[in-house]
């Protein structure tokens, strides 16, 4: 038969590395954590590289950044390439394994802009991070963008506890709701399979 | 800072095209389909090129084969390189976009030798395939393997449907669990992050 693709490549957007110039290699507070992943969100937005989420990977105790990731779907053409599987993907290349919690290893921490969907709340269950932090809920990003965050269980904090996974809300939660009203207001690019092919 | 990582490669086994060059274009019955997915999964499980599953992407009425995908989690150390994850990314980058669903484009599906774990239930949603066809269920590989399958919601049907995306189940469930036990009782590895690092 004919070859079949065998390799895809995920690639950050060519601003990544200027934005990271400027940027300190720890951040101490949850906050502060949290400003970056909204600062690359919001410059996400402003280049208009994809859709209006940030992530990063933390080393949870020192607050050494090890990776960050932004919303590839359309740019890349590939589906999964959520920011979360993005920076969960990188931070793996960087440390050198697919398990993040592997025992030798320092505890790792997932910082979002917003509630994991539905792939990605397995995407950080498979990874090995000890901890997820994020700001905007996913009722919230669903009524701010009408992004479809798929089928979650009610209880995030339950399904992460029993595999050791630690859950934090709240953190400047309307910082990044004001992020995604921008992306809205601006004219990103909502593409739900569902919304578009009924 | 330093330079983090900004590129992520997946990429299949290097018997792939070995596999793949008896095979015929197109695969009629559903069976067909299933069994060509089963064969992809015993060459994993003997080359030990990584864990037990198998997907392939067809396209739904032709039944042309789009894309193949094996697990990889542990040689290219991404957890997310489960064997859908490889199968709609590759079908994604042999179509030329991120959505299987686009309107100008024939009808998808994608056939797995089990049941989708959380991730790859998500992922499935948002790849845009109309049709998902899977052997042996998410019960019957956590009691073969171990291997955990997260937090699936339980009408797995319903979900899948409200997104117009029909199931079909039971096609050739024995002949997958054998290849399960296959995988367990020649030490193949199980590599859970909540079961190695409670």
């Amino acid at each position: 038969m004919n070859p079949l693709p065998n390799q895809v490549e995920l690639y950050l957007p060519e601003w990544i590395p200027d934005f990271l110039k400027d940027q300190p290699d720890f951040f101490q507070s949850s906050e502060g954590r949290m400003q970056l992943v909204l600062s690359l969100t919001d410059r996400q937005i402003e280049e208009r590289t994809g859709g209006p989420f940030g992530a990063a990977v933390f080393e949870l105790e020192s607050g050494r950044l090890i990776s960050v990731g932004v919303n590839r779907v359309v740019v890349t053409g590939c589906s999964t390439a959520h920011a979360e599987v993005m920076a969960l993907s990188l931070a793996q290349k960087a440390v050198g394994t697919h398990d993040l919690g592997a025992e030798k290893l320092p505890e790792f921490q997932i910082v979002v802009n917003a509630q994991m969907c539905a792939m990605c709340l397995g995407a950080v269950i498979w990874s090995g991070v000890k901890e997820v932090c994020y700001a905007a809920t996913s009722q919230e990003v669903e009524q701010i963008t009408g992004f479809d965050e798929g089928p979650l269980p009610s209880n995030i904090e339950g399904v992460l506890r029993q595999r050791g996974i630690r859950l934090k809300e709240g953190i400047m939660v309307e910082e990044s709701k004001r992020l995604l009203e921008k992306y809205v207001t601006t004219g990103g690019l909502v593409y739900n399979a569902t919304r578009t092919h009924k």
